[in-house]
C-alpha cells in the first residue's frame, strides 16, 4: 500500500501558534523580521493567511497580563503580549476556513463578558473559534487587578472551572430553534426557547440569557494548558483540545496515556480530546544548513536576557547566583509544571543556569526539530503514530516568514503520507478538529 | 464666493453608527436586508468599506450587557448586541483609513484589559481607535456580573471618572521613546522610559505599567455619550468627542453651548470637543419618495414592540396602561436623560403610549431627516453652521446598503459646500477628527 492510500488513518491536528516576531526568543533581531513593532497587523495576516494555504485547523494566541518587570523588557520582546481576542478578532476578516484560539485567563475577567466575546467572534467567523482557558499565575497580574497576591493555584482552578460552566450555560441560553427570522409574521425570535441561567456560585452570580444567539459551533472549542494535576482534572471534563509543551517523546506518551485515562470517568472517549504539543522547527535544505539556521538565532540570544526568562520561569531571581554553576535550591521548591520541567532537566542533563536559560528561551520548553522538511516530517510522523500526541501547535521562530517553509515543506510531506488533510471538507473549527457538535443543556432531551 | 472655495472654513465629523440590520427599529423585517443572523460580518463589512469610501471620520458600534427581558426578543432585534469591541477588531483588517469607535460599560470592565484591548486595536489599526466611555444603566445588567442592582447613578460615575484616569495612565505608562528595537545592540526597550502606575482608589487598584508599547494615538480618542450633568461634567474633562440624541434644533444648541462653557474651566478650549448628534435619514429622488420609503419602513413595526421598546427606554412597564392614553404618573418619574426625553415629548405634543412608542422606537430618540439628498445636506449645513453640533454620527435605516445613497448622495454635496474634507489628509482617528496629540504624564516636560 502506497503511504498516500492511507486515507482512513487517523489525521494529525495542526494549529499555527502566532507570537510577536516569532517565538524563537532573539526573532526579532534577525534580518529576516523588519518590523518596527511587535504588534503588526500585517504580519499576523500574512502568517493567517499562510496558515489557512496549509489548511492548517487553527491560529493559536498566547496572553498575560502584566509586564513581569521592567527590566526584563530591555532585551526580551516576550514581554509584551497584545490582547489575543483582539488579534484572533482583527484576523476573522482576512481569512475564511482556519480556526482561531485565543488565550483568555479565567482570574481576571467576567464570564458574561468573556461569553460575549466569544460568541461574537463565532458568528462573526461562521464557527472557527477557540477558546484557550488559563488560570492566571503571577503576582504581577494579580497587582493590575486588585491590592492582593494571587489567590491560591486550587482557588483559581475552582473558579476556572465554575467560569466554564457559567460560559457553557450562557452559550447554550438561546436554543438554535430561537431565532425565528421570520419577516412576514414579525416575529424576530422565540423568548420560550430563551433562557435565563439564573448561576448563583462561590465566584459568580449571572442571571443571563446572553443578548446573542446560538452561534454556529453551539459551543466554541475549548482549549486548556494546564498539566498539573488540577490542570489535567479540568481537561479530562471540560478540554476538547490540550495545548502542551514536552521536548520528551516517552513523557509526552505518559502524559497523553494518563490524561485520555481520565476521560472515561466523564462520559468521553480519546476522541473528544485532542493533544497538541507545541514544535518550533528550523528547515533546510540539508541538516547542516538548519542546524547553522538555528545557530544563527541563537547567537542572536543576549545571555543576560535569558537568564532573566529563566527566572522568571521559575519565579526566582537568579541574577546572583553565578551562571555557569547550577540551580540554586530555592528553584528546585517551585512547584509550577513549566518550573518542574526546568528543574527535570537541570538534574537530569547536570546543565548550568546559563545553559538552561538558552535551552528554555529559545522555545519556552516546546519541543524544537531541526533538519530537512523529510527528517521533520518523519519526527512528527514518529511522535503521532507513538500515541505522544493528536497533532502539534506550530511555533514558526520568526514571523511573518517563518511559517512559508512548514507549509510549503512540511505539510505537503504529511499529506502525501495521510497524515493530514489535502483541504478543508467544513467550515468550522469543531468540523476540522472531528469533534461532536455539542448539547444544551436547556434542550428537552426529547427534541434529539 | 462659490461654496467650493470656501475651504478653510470649519469642517463637519461625521460617523457611521453600524447596528444590526440597521437602525429601523423593524430593519429585519425589509425587504432590502436579506440576511440570516443579527451579526454577520459581511454586513459590517460592506458597510464598514463603504463609509470608508465617503471619507467619513469614524464607524461607530454600541453596546449592552444583557437581554432586556426576554419577552421583547419576540419582535425586536434590537435586543441582540454583539461585542462591539470585537466587531471593530474584524473590521480593522479590511478597513485603511478610517476610525473605529467601540463602546464599553465602565461599570462591568476591568481597567486594564480594556487599557490592553483598546492599545491592541490602535497598534493594529494604525491609530484609529476610540472609547465611548458608558456607565450600565439597567439592573438586568448588573445581574449578569453580582447578585445585587446596580450602584447608585453618582457611584457609577465616580467608578467611570478613576477608570478612565487608569486607562490613560496605562495608556502613558511607555512613554513613545521607550521603544527602540535596536537589532545590533539587541537593546529592545529602556526599562527607564516604563512607568509602574501604582494606582489605588477608591475602586481600582493598579500597578501597571502595560504590557503593550505606546500607540500609534498616544491615547485612543475617548467618546462619551451622557448627557446628565454628571455625564456632562466628566465629558468636558475627558471627552474627545459627545455623541448625542437630540432631535431638536435649539435644544442641541442649548446643549452644544452648555456643553462647550465648561471646557475652560479644565483648561480646554472649544475645539478640542467633537459634539455629533446621532441622524437617521431617507433619501428618494422627490421628498414623496423619501417619506414613502420611510412610511414603508414604519408600517414593518409591531406597534406591540415598540409599546415594550418605550417600557425599556422609561424602565417601567407600560403593557398594563391603554395605549392610546397618555403617560402613566409612575413614567413621568424616571429621570434618566433618555427617559426625560420621552417624558418632556410626550408633555410638549401630547402624544399617546402608542405614538411615543412609534416615535422613539424608529430612530431611538435621534434626528430622522427625510428628502431629496439636496434637502438633506441643507438641513445637515443648517444644525452645522447654527451652532447645534460639530457634525454627526450617521445612522443607516437598514444595513448594509442603506449607507451607500448617503455616501454616494449627500456627502458628495457637502464636499461641494466645503463642508467635509475631499479625501483623509492623515492615517488616524486624532488626525482626522482635528484632535491635538495628548501629552504625556510620565514624561520629563523637559522631553516636550
Amino acid at each position: 500500500m502506497k503511504r498516500s492510500d492511507k486515507t482512513n488513518q487517523k489525521q494529525m491536528s495542526l494549529g499555527a501558534f502566532l507570537f510577536s516576531f516569532g517565538h524563537h526568543f532573539a526573532a526579532w533581531r534577525h534580518h529576516d523580521t523588519g518590523a518596527n513593532s511587535p504588534i503588526e497587523m500585517n504580519f499576523y495576516k500574512e502568517a493567517a493567511q499562510m496558515a489557512e494555504r496549509g489548511k492548517m485547523d487553527m491560529l493559536f494566541f498566547a496572553d498575560a497580563l502584566s509586564l513581569p518587570d521592567k527590566a526584563d523588557v530591555q532585551h526580551d520582546v516576550s514581554a509584551v503580549y497584545p490582547d489575543a481576542m483582539i488579534v484572533l478578532a482583527a484576523l476573522t476578516a482576512v481569512t475564511e476556513r482556519i480556526g482561531l484560539a485565543a488565550t483568555v485567563s479565567t482570574t481576571f475577567n467576567e464570564p458574561y463578558n468573556l461569553a460575549r466575546r466569544f460568541a461574537t467572534l463565532d458568528h462573526l467567523s461562521g464557527g472557527r473559534t477557540a477558546w484557550n482557558v488559563v488560570t492566571s499565575t503571577k503576582n504581577t497580574e494579580a497587582h493590575n487587578f486588585q491590592g492582593e497576591d494571587l489567590p491560591e493555584h486550587g482557588n483559581r482552578y475552582d473558579r476556572a472551572h465554575e467560569f466554564i460552566d457559567v460560559v457553557h450555560a450562557l452559550w447554550d441560553s438561546w436554543e438554535e430553534e430561537a431565532l425565528l427570522l421570520n419577516k412576514k409574521s414579525g416575529i424576530f425570535a422565540d423568548p420560550s426557547r430563551i433562557h435565563s441561567i439564573n448561576h448563583s456560585g462561590a465566584a459568580f452570580q449571572v442571571k443571563g440569557p446572553l443578548n446573542i444567539p446560538r452561534t454556529p459551533q453551539g459551543r466554541p472549542v475549548i482549549v486548556e494548558a494546564g498539566t498539573s494535576k488540577a490542570g489535567q482534572r479540568l481537561a479530562a471534563q471540560t478540554a476538547d483540545v490540550v495545548f502542551t509543551a514536552c521536548s520528551d517523546k516517552e513523557e509526552a506518551i505518559l502524559f497523553y496515556d494518563a490524561l485520555k485515562e481520565q476521560l472515561a470517568e466523564f462520559g468521553r472517549t480519546a476522541e473528544d480530546l485532542k493533544v497538541m504539543p507545541g514544535v518550533m522547527f528550523f528547515i533546510g535544505d540539508t541538516e547542516e544548513e538548519a542546524k547553522a539556521q538555528e545557530a544563527a538565532f541563537n547567537e542572536l540570544i543576549v545571555p543576560e536576557a535569558s537568564t532573566r526568562y529563566l527566572s522568571r520561569l521559575l519565579n526566582v531571581d537568579l541574577s546572583s547566583y553565578p551562571v555557569d554553576g547550577p540551580l540554586p535550591q530555592i528553584a528546585l521548591e517551585n512547584n509550577s509544571s513549566r518550573a518542574r520541567m526546568v528543574v527535570e532537566m537541570s538534574q537530569k542533563e547536570q546543565l548550568s543556569i546559563r545553559e538552561l536559560g538558552l535551552h528554555f528561551s529559545v522555545a519556552r520548553g516546546h519541543l524544537t526539530v531541526c533538519g530537512t522538511a523529510g527528517q521533520i516530517a518523519d519526527q512528527l510522523e514518529d511522535w503521532f503514530l507513538s500515541g505522544a500526541c493528536d497533532g502539534f501547535n506550530v511555533m514558526p521562530p520568526h514571523l511573518p516568514g517563518g511559517l512559508e517553509p512548514f507549509v510549503e515543506q512540511v505539510i505537503p510531506l504529511l499529506q502525501e503520507r495521510g497524515l493530514f488533510r489535502q483541504d478543508y471538507d467544513g467550515y468550522t473549527l469543531r468540523g476540522h478538529l472531528g469533534l461532536q457538535q455539542p448539547g444544551n443543556q436547556f434542550r428537552e432531551p426529547s427534541y434529539f
